[in-house]
């Protein structure tokens, strides 16, 4: 063919998760692989009656172009939720884009140079990885402990563009970092002139108690926060945003105007209107305690069924448990077999940017209802019964 | 500041003509600058019972993730629709966007090397270069009439990576091409191993006559094309689409997913809804006779008003006016005066990728109605006499 294609397009490779959402589509599969948010949650009839608000009161605007910031009521109340959880910014540093993955590809297409460093968790989430390959960083895959990176493992990341973290309810390990460990690093990277960009999608997914305050928040000239409303709301509304300081805020907007000109309208204004009288307040602890039931099922499920040899953390939010199988398994090979008795998980493999642990899955608890949560799990115990009968 | 910008972030700018929005969004202001479709075209009533429709039928289907490639059915309809028009495509080749600017932008990502050649109309659309810029492009502006790319001028696009073309009412000349034109440059470009990059935002809106079928009707495996539903329905819900050759398919959705995971599943759903029985056979014409009437209004203001020396096409479709001014007199310059006397435009200058023509400026008829087009172009004659009055 005539096409040349771009050097940054060998980097680009299709979504192991969207590949396997695919054949999990399968009717009867018990998939505990996509992070989908439970549909019983979405807000349908407040949707709805947004919607009909939206094109009754403001039909020419919602339909128009728009500005490629955002809805401004839109972005401060963005602004003004991020202060009562102590990050004080302006609507002006408030960058609506659609869904929270924009944000990661506008973050790297700003800052990333082919050959720029990049400091990643290890494990991390791999719509970042995937969102950032195009710009050809040069990975590097920070140790963690259940709390997160080591603070001497920041070392490694001198001179990298940024640090890209994901504090609360990690995908796909599942921890939360502590208020310690938050200080730690976001004074650590600070000094060494190591810019931070902080995904929070999952940190209003808690159970026991609020996450810490952001990163953020203590070092507010030194990071980028990006948030979503696909967790509290609905995903199929797109709807996310960026917080930058007021120095890479023009070029992350020229950037936002070159990629789609402005996130749809529409979608900001009815998501407003849901929004704008305390709405998650009420709506937010209802998806909480349905996630939790659905995590103790999980947990429950886990430590009844799985096989001696294997490692979990019970999550305290969020939506994945991480699990770490005994040596010599691989989950990535072992993932027909699921498949074939009637379930599916995410192979931890692709949540590494280097080295990665093949002995590794991610589960979601938030997609499919608790008892059939128990029967993926009673699936999965079968197949690495069988793996490990077979290794023996 | 700790963050270091990558460097295709020089390349970022803020489009001119948003900035220009800004100013002109003063009430008071007769703006013929911005291309935003009339606000009385869109199908509000339909659009209210679509998202009626989608949020009792299949709302957790439409609030959830979707795929990447976009929404089955209405990939469907758009390979049916251009079926129609001669471009025979697979439902599997066409790609729903954040509005036809994403579609750009994937192109440039997939495509452009830093350094690549990538050939463009003298003038072009501002959105196209914005969106190539941070992938570094080469740019070479080809030489045309008011026909489109002169064929001789082609030899300067060899080695690129592709040609842009809008074939069908030009932003920001208005020009459409001839078949002719259309059959010369598409076989040639393939003859050369010159890839197409096909953007047909306007297409519909012809006053007197079809523009003819697409340049990849004739070279199907050499050209990608873009569509949008910006212009036929409303631009807010941000829908678009790209339809490549089987090859560069692959590439393109990934890029896509890195982009933003998916186009809003909600809005696909209510335009598949609005537009599956045939709503745009009824609804696409009322919005052509709308604005042959303001065409018509500005033809007869600019005939009636525009000091002598002054030159434009009439457009048999579309959005624009490009004037050319006579020699001296520069649009940029200019723009403050209009705008004190009440009335804006877009420079032309901004639409060249190089050798700017300062004497060219863009009127878009769509956005205000008749009555103030002809306030507006007076505003614009006043303006352009007092400048004439200066220089001489």
């Amino acid at each position: 063919m005539s096409f040349v294609l771009a050097r940054r397009a060998e980097r680009m490779n299709p979504s192991v998760i969207r590949e396997i959402l695919k054949v999990t589509e399968r009717p009867g599969i018990v998939s505990l692989a996509g992070g989908l948010p439970s549909p019983d949650s979405f807000p349908v009839e407040a949707m709805r009656a947004a919607c009909e608000r939206v094109l009754r009161d403001t039909p020419r605007e919602a339909l128009q172009y728009a500005a490629s910031e955002g809805y401004g009521p839109l972005r401060e109340w963005v602004a003004a939720q991020l202060g009562e959880r102590g990050l004080a910014v302006e609507a002006s540093q408030v960058l609506i884009t659609t869904g929270s993955q924009q944000g990661l590809d506008l973050v790297g297409k700003v800052l990333i140079d082919a050959g720029s460093g990049v400091a990643v968790e290890r494990p991390t989430y791999l719509g970042a990885l995937q969102a950032f390959a195009p710009y050809e960083p040069e990975l590097v895959s920070l140790e963690c402990d259940d709390d997160g990176p080591l603070p001497e493992a920041l070392a490694a990341a001198r001179g990298a563009r940024f640090l890209y973290l994901l504090p609360n309810f990690q995908n796909p390990s599942g921890r939360c970092m502590s208020a310690a460990r938050r200080a730690v690093l976001a004074d650590a990277a600070q000094a060494m002139g190591l810019p931070i960009v902080e995904d929070n999608p999952y940190g209003d997914l808690w159970f026991d108690a609020e996450p810490p305050p952001p990163l953020a928040a203590r070092a507010p000239h030194n990071t980028v926060y990006l948030g979503s409303f696909s967790k509290v709301l609905a995903p199929g509304l797109r709807l996310g945003y960026v917080v930058a300081p007021k120095a890479i805020c023009p070029k992350l907007l020229q950037a936002k105007q070159a990629a789609d000109l402005h996130t749809p309208g529409f979608n900001q204004r009815v998501v407003h209107e849901v929004i704008r009288d305390g709405f998650l307040a009420e709506h937010v602890p209802t998806v909480r305690e349905r996630y939790q039931r659905h995590r103790d099922a999980m947990r429950d499920a886990l430590a009844k069924h799985l096989p001696a040899g294997c490692r979990w953390n019970v999550p305290r939010g969020g939506m994945f448990f991480w699990l770490e199988l005994p040596e010599g398994l691989d989950a990535t090979a072992m993932l027909p077999q699921a498949v074939e008795r009637g379930m599916a998980y995410v192979p931890g493999a692709a949540f590494f940017a280097d080295h990665a642990r093949a002995n590794t899955l991610r589960l979601s608890f938030v997609t499919v209802p608790p008892d059939e949560i128990e029967r993926g799990v009673v699936l999965l115990a079968q197949t690495l019964a069988q793996a490990l009968k077979e290794a023996a």
